[in-house]
């Protein structure tokens, strides 16, 4: 496992957990990897990471600001906006902070195994048509997303603001969403307005959106300039998080201990199947390995049928006695493919190291 | 804190916590304490503790079967269920091992804080016309509810089973449910049938239901008879787990930190907030102490709307400058009251002790 020469400020070397790792881990939850089965994520088993607080929000007081360097600025609610033009995408959503667990040191955050992942059916409107009608001014930069949710860290008290580069926050795919698998966003997922970037990370997907700010110069707040960025010390600039990196995960095979989670599989053919993704590309390639990353076979992968969303793979495996670490991993169109050990950064981000599921066989 | 002489099996005495517990606590999640103000929790952030998978069912294969010490066994479809009669009920659930974590030792399971709960408006039909109608023969003891979810718990493969007393089982409040919050019951709460036993912890509310079985003797299945139960020696019967004892919960006020998840309050007028409830008796009273449990007074309480669902309660608080410890306890009309701090167990179960949240009120 790659690990920095020190303990740097905010990471722990230690293997068992502090509370606070715990208190969020019990707040914030990933997908019942189960759940891979279904091609778009059911409410409730998608993936799930609150900053601050879900705000209460009423939906007939609530609207949406569209100023700064726009020609036009205008306030719209939500009868405004869901009365523009309606598109559903099929969208992958992963956290950045996704297998943050398995880095030493650990940085002190929300210590993910590697399950922070989901897929939705996202309904809005494109951000594009809105951003063309309020008008940018010639000298705008960026477009900065404002959530309604506050509170502190590193005692920053702060709005979740996020930005995208005029050219990103211009590309068709990114929209204002207020469905999700048909139904009214809920609560915890935004409601009644987010952003959905298709291929970036979760925290650009800014959620409880009250505010849409064109501005001329690049956009510092905590969680661009501070948080979510590469680095291997704390007084580098580092580099921003953005698109997903490839990722293929399994759905453990056979049943569960409750505890340890390890697995017990029958002897005999067995079908592994999951799921995998990128945001930089389509998958082209899922591997498999059932001896710990010694070898590794290609799975068979369903065809892309969303450019932003998952692909279903299968791998047919004869399961003999014994204990087996079985891996998979993902490669995609331009060549990024996973790593077997975790890529140390401070803050624990972009960590795609395969997953390994750990399943004994007994003897027949 | 009330420890044990020792640390048992099972059990440790450290600080932080173990990458099971944490793997555990990732799966599983709890209420956002903020969603305490929803009277009926949003799907998605109602508790959720899953002993093994969730399984994968099909409702048009689905059967339930019904069985055992009966006159004439019965084999239902999804559809036979949804045409009996139609109850929909408002029931706040909560997991037995609610508030674990503040044990010491600490029994090695799911590390609950305090917010393994949530309601929910359950829909169904009642267990009882059914029972009658397939005719329980004079000898029956128990019923035994056998989930379709299986996996092994200390070495013991087992599917998830339950049961009830006949006198419990034909109780006219529990029900066979089909929906939650108007729509069909999703793939993690028990989807296509569950068990809801108003007033008991979540144990007893076996999800995934395909059989229930008669019997004339004790049923001694591993979560009835091993998990479940009080105990403080791991050679004790110990006292089964059932009914759910008295809590209130306040929505943390103010903004939190991220990572400690500690509040800042702004000085002057604060409506404290939250709910109540116990499986024995309505709740009567909620107290709240804004001085670390030193001094209490009562908040005020709405009317009870449901007998098996959580009541509101606020209070005013005037917060001034420094450092505070919140509580807030309940009391039931049969007298049980939360105790101050966690009454020890081996399992960890039942522990209703008053929650603490810690804010920091500036100066102004």
């Amino acid at each position: 496992m790659t690990t920095a020469e020190s303990t740097p400020k905010g990471t722990v070397s230690m293997a068992n957990l502090t509370r606070e790792e715990v208190g969020l881990a019990t707040r914030n939850h990933g997908i019942l990897l189960e759940a891979l089965r279904y091609p778009v994520t059911p409410i409730g088993m998608h993936y799930l990471l609150t900053h601050y607080d879900v705000p209460a929000l009423d939906p007939a007081a609530w609207t949406l600001e569209v100023g700064g360097l726009v020609t036009g600025p205008a306030r719209l609610t939500l009868e405004d906006i869901m009365s523009r033009p309606r598109v559903t995408q099929r969208v992958t959503m992963e956290c950045a902070g996704n297998g943050r667990i398995a880095m030493s040191p650990r940085p002190l955050s929300q210590p993910w195994g590697v399950e922070a992942v989901g897929t939705g059916e996202w309904t809005g409107t494109p951000l594009r048509g809105l951003l063309e009608e309020v008008g940018l001014s010639d000298d705008a930069v960026e477009v900065v997303f404002t959530g309604a949710d506050s509170g502190t860290e590193n005692g920053v008290e702060q709005r979740y603001e996020r930005s995208l580069s005029v050219a990103n926050a211009l590309r068709e795919e990114v929209m204002l969403v207020y469905e999700l698998n048909g139904q009214p966003l809920p609560p915890q997922h935004g409601f009644p307005l987010r952003l959905v970037v298709p291929g970036w990370y979760g925290m650009g997907n800014v959620k409880w959106l009250s505010r849409i700010t064109v501005v001329d110069e690049p956009f510092q707040g905590y969680q661009q300039s501070h948080a979510y960025r590469i680095r291997r010390h704390a007084d580098e600039p580092g580099i921003p998080v953005s698109r997903i990196r490839p990722r293929a995960l399994m759905i453990p095979p056979g049943i569960p201990d409750f505890y340890t989670r390890e697995r017990t599989v029958a002897a005999g053919p067995t079908t592994l199947q999951g799921r995998a993704w990128s945001g930089f590309a389509p998958v082209e390639r899922v591997e498999v390995s059932t001896d710990n990353g010694m070898t590794w076979a290609d799975a068979v992968l369903e065809a892309q049928r969303d450019p932003y969303a998952w692909v279903g793979w299968s791998y047919g495996w004869q399961a003999q006695a014994g204990r087996h670490q079985l891996c998979c991993r993902a490669t995609d169109a331009d060549g990024n493919r996973q790593p077997l050990h975790p890529e140390w950064n401070l803050g624990g981000f972009e960590c795609n190291a395969v997953q390994r599921v750990v399943v004994t066989v007994p003897e027949r």
